[in-house]
């Protein structure tokens, strides 16, 4: 994760130091990555100079001091853990200059639970990626109960500048909004498979070639907004009563259990064997920076 | 819808009878609708023939005798009404032959309601496409509770020569799949726009430009399995309680009300006035059909 962001800095023209406690993890890893992401980036037409010229703007720091004392901005990506992400935002926060922001990756925590004791909290705050920052652009700002305003519009700023699409949360919430509305998807979709409805298979035919060519190009509001006439009151106007039916009947607290999980995972092992899943990786995030070519500047991408 | 059907049946060679109630409706709307949907395919590259020719396959019929007597599939797309379902399937089931498939596209309502009564009823069943189906190549199959499996094992057959992705629904659900899929996450945005946690407009960010570009790729379950070097297993046993804490905390069945969708509505109309849904609906329509490219045959994509 930490090497996928800085792909996203230095491909934007910026300046970056990586750290990591474990220096083979640095070099074995990261670097490699970054250096692989680049490469994808460059033959997909998303770099706009040479690879080695994008890599050779990514150092590799000897501390975490040395990481953040001269940074206009930080982007810690350790792992899941409350008591780890305190100390390292301690550390963090006693290097970095009062007015740099503090941006934490995670996707299961609430930034209030972690940020707060620093000094100069205001400074910090969640900046949530949907995994690879490198090739997708959302990116959610989640301000905690100490954050200042103008650091969620200085992030808000910086990360559209670096072409990302940043969205801010408004308030905090567990699973923040695009978790929430992926793992809603998701456990309806358990609840289908696990009661015989249809296979797991079945579930991603739906989404690959039914819901997503028209995702691809507007959101879920905006689809009802262009299918009706009316606009999206006239699609409420007709079709409400079938969303509120469908929004109580949905079955997001099934109680799947490991078995069914064993059973998808079969299913899925079967189509792609876990020894192929780099070269399927590989796969997607082609198809990735694809689906992301398919829009061009246009009125509906306008903030 | 009608008009949909007809170009998807017609660009795979086959020869089509149209048949409508009201013949301005034919002339002034579905046969230009057809017309300007090749022209698109045309030109995106999903014809392997001139528009006219394709075109000249679409014959108009005087009466749904005339439309179903020689047809070896009737795909009926009539208003969502129990009642004029009915009396269409015992029209078209009187006039066609007793091998023929007879196909509807409802979304809303349960085949058995409407096709257990007519003479052969294990020839009837549910085809429920995605709009339009010229373009997206999604199917939902649902026999009821008369149908025989080999009708079922026919349609699927004849709908992926023709080059749609037929996915069969195992047993009669309300909205079927992919709605079901679609609303549940519809209906936890609305819960989260409602109470103030982002805007529409974020929502439809967060879809195009942070699932979609995953999800034109690979679904959901997939996603998973390609995001933990142990497949989905591996990834369920990381992050399986955040999968059930979202489920348990979603809220579906939030009580949105008509207010919250005339907000929704006019922040959509900011972006795309009602008078300028027909120029947003042809970008869409040519988006579709780009991210449809994405994707080249491949093992992911294999039945």
């Amino acid at each position: 994760m930490g090497a996928a962001w800085a792909v996203a800095f230095a491909r934007a023209g910026h300046a970056v130091a990586l750290f990591d406690s474990s220096s083979e993890q640095i070099h074995k890893h990261a670097l490699p990555h970054a250096h692989r992401t680049l490469d994808l980036l460059s033959r997909a037409g998303f770099l706009e100079e040479g690879t080695g010229r994008v890599l050779a703007r990514i150092d590799v720091a000897g501390s975490i001091a040395d990481a953040v004392a001269e940074a206009d901005y930080v982007q810690e990506s350790v792992r899941e853990d409350v008591a780890i992400k305190r100390d390292v935002f301690s550390e963090i926060a006693a290097h970095a200059r009062p007015d740099t922001v503090l941006a934490s990756s995670t996707s299961a925590i609430r930034g209030s639970e972690f940020l707060g004791h620093i000094s100069h909290p205001e400074r910090a705050l969640v900046a949530h990626p949907v995994n690879p920052p490198s090739l997708i652009p959302l990116v959610e700002i989640c301000a905690t109960n100490r954050t200042h305003a103008d650091v969620v519009s200085r992030t808000k700023d910086f990360l559209t500048e670096i072409g990302m699409t940043p969205v801010v949360v408004r308030k905090e919430i567990d699973g923040f909004l695009l978790n929430r509305l992926q793992y809603t998807l998701v456990a309806e979709a358990l609840h289908l498979v696990g009661e015989g409805y249809c296979s797991a298979e079945d579930i991603d035919l739906i989404i690959t070639d039914g819901l997503a060519p028209r995702w691809a190009s507007i959101g879920p509001f905006a689809v009802a907004h262009l299918n009706s006439s009316g606009g999206f009151l006239g699609f409420v106007d007709q079709l409400g009563p079938m969303m509120k039916r469908i929004g109580q009947d949905a079955r997001t607290d099934y109680p799947w259990d490991m078995d069914l999980a064993r059973t998808i995972h079969a299913a899925l092992a079967e189509r792609i064997p876990v020894s192929d899943i780099p070269e399927h990786q590989d796969r997607r995030d082609a198809q990735i920076l694809a689906a992301r070519k398919i829009r061009r500047p246009a009125k509906l991408q306008q903030r």
